[in-house]
Order: structure tokens, then sequence, then C-alpha cells
């Protein structure tokens, strides 16, 4: 059985998403991100010295920590959308298998490394902390041009991030959906065709579900 | 046949190394990242909106752009990979796979987009010149401490990135080794377990040819 290490609200509710969408049983451990209280403690670091969330157990040939943790959001979901095609998180077809990894990739890169690390922990890329300000309110810029970048691509009607299937893809995209509302974005307004998208995942029963385990804690 | 847009000695040596590694016909596009000067003009970025290094046509789906480019060295990568299985520059192995996902996710993230994008693209995170000075000395501190943690993994005396196989990590991670060398990093004294893997790498006939034919534009 798979154990989830999560974050309420961090990006990890991707992964639950995905785990309630498969549908089998697994286990979960939090590990508190907010300034690092469960993600930089001893024992933590022992089993991911990356130090942070999500992190899979179950998955073997891990390196320098556990030997069967997996880390990386874009790594966890492809691994659990593979394991259990019938779930069918990820196309069959190669060019839209590539289609899913770009989304993740451009994601996890400019939208979540950069962007939001900038708003959320300004001191990895400034040491100084009268220079945070600054760092963040770049942040919040690249975040908007992030988050309008995703609006136009969805403009075009599609139904799912991925032409024709709900993936993993449309359940890390609505992470960054609930990040620009805790942020204070008006979000309907400001991205409309993304908010039509989200209007359908966060009316799925699984996606429901993740949202409210986590916030049980 | 598909066509690699690339800038010389950018990320996007990766994905040549990997199309001379597969051995099928290929065109390339030159297009300098350098100051953005070919990859922020107006008929570059109607085919690849973002604006970057690499992108590599034939691969439907396209959004916003060009509808058969693919961009992100990740997805491109792996689609090569995959599409090719006869190379096996990818494992067989579902959790191997995984591994591979792990490597190449983590490294454009912490490593490219948060690292050397704050080395030499400071203006992505604050505005200010004034301030550049700061974000590229926390930069440099941010690439060590990835480049310490590469070395890490590597010291278990595994033979490559993912075990038992040479795959797509060990050539992305020669980009990165490289680019160590040209900001005057003293490669081989700081990191000697990447150093080995590296002379393995660098070794590869594909390789030669894919750094030779880069520099030859
Ligand atoms: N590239 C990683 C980033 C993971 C990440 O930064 N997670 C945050 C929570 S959203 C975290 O654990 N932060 C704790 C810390 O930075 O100390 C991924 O996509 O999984
Ligand atoms: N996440 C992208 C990043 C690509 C990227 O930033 N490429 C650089 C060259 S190494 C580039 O094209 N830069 C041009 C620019 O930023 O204007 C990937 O991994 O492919």
């Amino acid at each position: 059985m798979h154990r989830l290490y999560y974050s309420p609200g961090a990006c990890s509710l991707a992964v639950r998403i995905v785990l309630e969408e498969i549908g089998q049983p697994y286990e979960t451990e939090i590990r508190s991100a907010k300034n690092g209280e469960g993600t930089s403690t001893a024992d933590y670091l022992a089993l991911n010295p990356r130090g942070r969330v999500p992190a899979l157990t179950g998955v073997s040939g891990g390196s320098g920590g556990a030997p069967d943790l997996l880390t990386e959001s874009v790594a966890i979901l492809l691994f659990l959308a593979g394991s259990y095609p019938e779930a069918k998180l990820v196309p069959a077809d190669a060019a839209a298998e590539a289609r899913c990894l770009e989304w993740l990739s451009w994601i996890s890169v400019d939208l979540h490394g950069v962007g939001y690390s900038q708003l959320w922990r300004p001191h990895r890329f400034v040491p100084d902390p009268t220079l945070h300000e600054a760092v963040k309110g770049k942040g919040l810029e690249n975040i908007r041009a992030a988050y309008d970048h995703i609006d136009r691509i969805l403009s075009d009607g599609r139904d799912w991030a991925v032409p024709a299937r709900y993936t993993v893809v449309d359940a890390y995209l609505s992470v960054f959906w609930l990040w620009g509302r805790r942020i204070g974005l008006d979000m309907e307004a400001g991205w409309p065709n993304w908010a039509r998208l989200m209007t359908k995942v966060l009316a799925r029963p699984a996606v429901r579900r993740a949202i409210s385990l986590e916030a049980m804690g």
C-alpha cells in the first residue's frame, strides 16, 4: 500500500486527488510544509533529503533517502496514472501523453518552482529579508502571466486540459486554481476559460473527497 | 522528420544528444536564447508562445502555437525515448521509468528553473537591476547545493544516474555539467562521483557528435 506524505493545501493535493480517482486504499502522513515545520525535521530529511512534499512510498529504486520513496509531483502523478491504467488518468496515445508531460513540466517549473516559490519562499531567491518584497512582487507578476497563458491555451473550447479526457493535468491544475483563490485573486473574473474547466474538475467526487479528507487532517 | 529548435550550448543540447543516440535523420533550426535574440522574435513566438528552446516539431496536439510543436525538455526527452524503444534510452520497468522522471523533473525545476535562471536571467526574479547581483549570488549557491545533491546520489557507486542503463537522464545531466564548467566551477574537484559518470557519458559517440554539430552551428 502506498503512503503519501502531504501537507494540507500544498501541491501534494494533486496526488491525493489522483489516489482518490484510482480508488485503491492508501495511507497518508501529514508533514506540514508551512515554514518547513514537518518537512525539514531530521526524521523526514532522513527519508527524503529534499525535504518536500509530496512523496510516495512503495516505489523501488529510491536514492539517498528511503529506498522506496518517490519524490516530485510530476513523477508521482504519472507513475500512479501508469500503474492503474483502468483509471484512465493519462492518454494511451504517445503524443497525447507527451502533452500531459508538457503541461505538468511547465507548471512545475514556471508556475510552482518560480512564481509561487518567489511569493511564498523569497529567501530561496535572495538572502536579505529587506529584498523579499521585491521578489514577492515579481512572483505575483509571474503567477499572473502563467495564469494568462493557461487561460489562453484553454480558450480554444477544449473539454479538458489535454483534449478528450480528464487527466492528471486537470488534477494538477486544480491546485494552482485553489492557490490563486487563496492569495486573493478573482479567479472567475480573471481567467474565465480556466474557470469553466475548474467547475467540472471541482465537481468530481474524487476531487471533493480529496479536498475534504485533507481539510480533516 | 522532427525539427529541433535549439540554441548552441543551451539545454536543448540534451535533446540533440538523444536525437543522435536514436540515429534517425532530423532537422535543426538555430534560435539563439542569448538575451532572447532568436527566441523572443515575433515569428518564433507565433510558433512557440513560451519563447524558449528546446522545441520539437512532429508531435500532434500543440496548443497556442504551431499545432505540431512540443515544448519542455522533460516532455521532449521522454517522448523521443518512448518513440524509439530500440534505442533503449528509458527503462521498460515502471518504477525505473518513474526514477527517470523524478531526476528530470527535479533538475528542470530546482537546478535549471531556479538556480541557473537566477544566475543568467535575474530580471525574471526582481525587476530592479541594482538587485540582480543578490539574485545571482543566491543562484550560484542554489546551483552548488543542487550539484552537491547530484553527487551524493551518485556516490553509491551506481553505473548510471538510473542504475543499470544509460538513459535520457545521463544526457540531461551532461548539460548541467558543461554549464558548471562554463561558469568556472572546478567540476572534477568539487563533484567526483558526478565526474566519474560524466567521463563515460562525454565519451559516447552520440554525445560527441551532438556537441560538435552544435559548435558548428
Ligand atoms: N518540484 C517539487 C516541489 C515540491 C514542493 O516544493 N513542495 C512544497 C509544498 S507545495 C514543500 O514541500 N515545501 C516545503 C519546503 O520548501 O520546505 C514537486 O513538484 O513535487
Ligand atoms: N522548462 C523549459 C525551460 C527552457 C528554457 O528556459 N530554455 C532556455 C535555454 S536553456 C531558453 O530558451 N531561454 C530563452 C529565454 O528565456 O528567453 C525546459 O526545460 O525546456
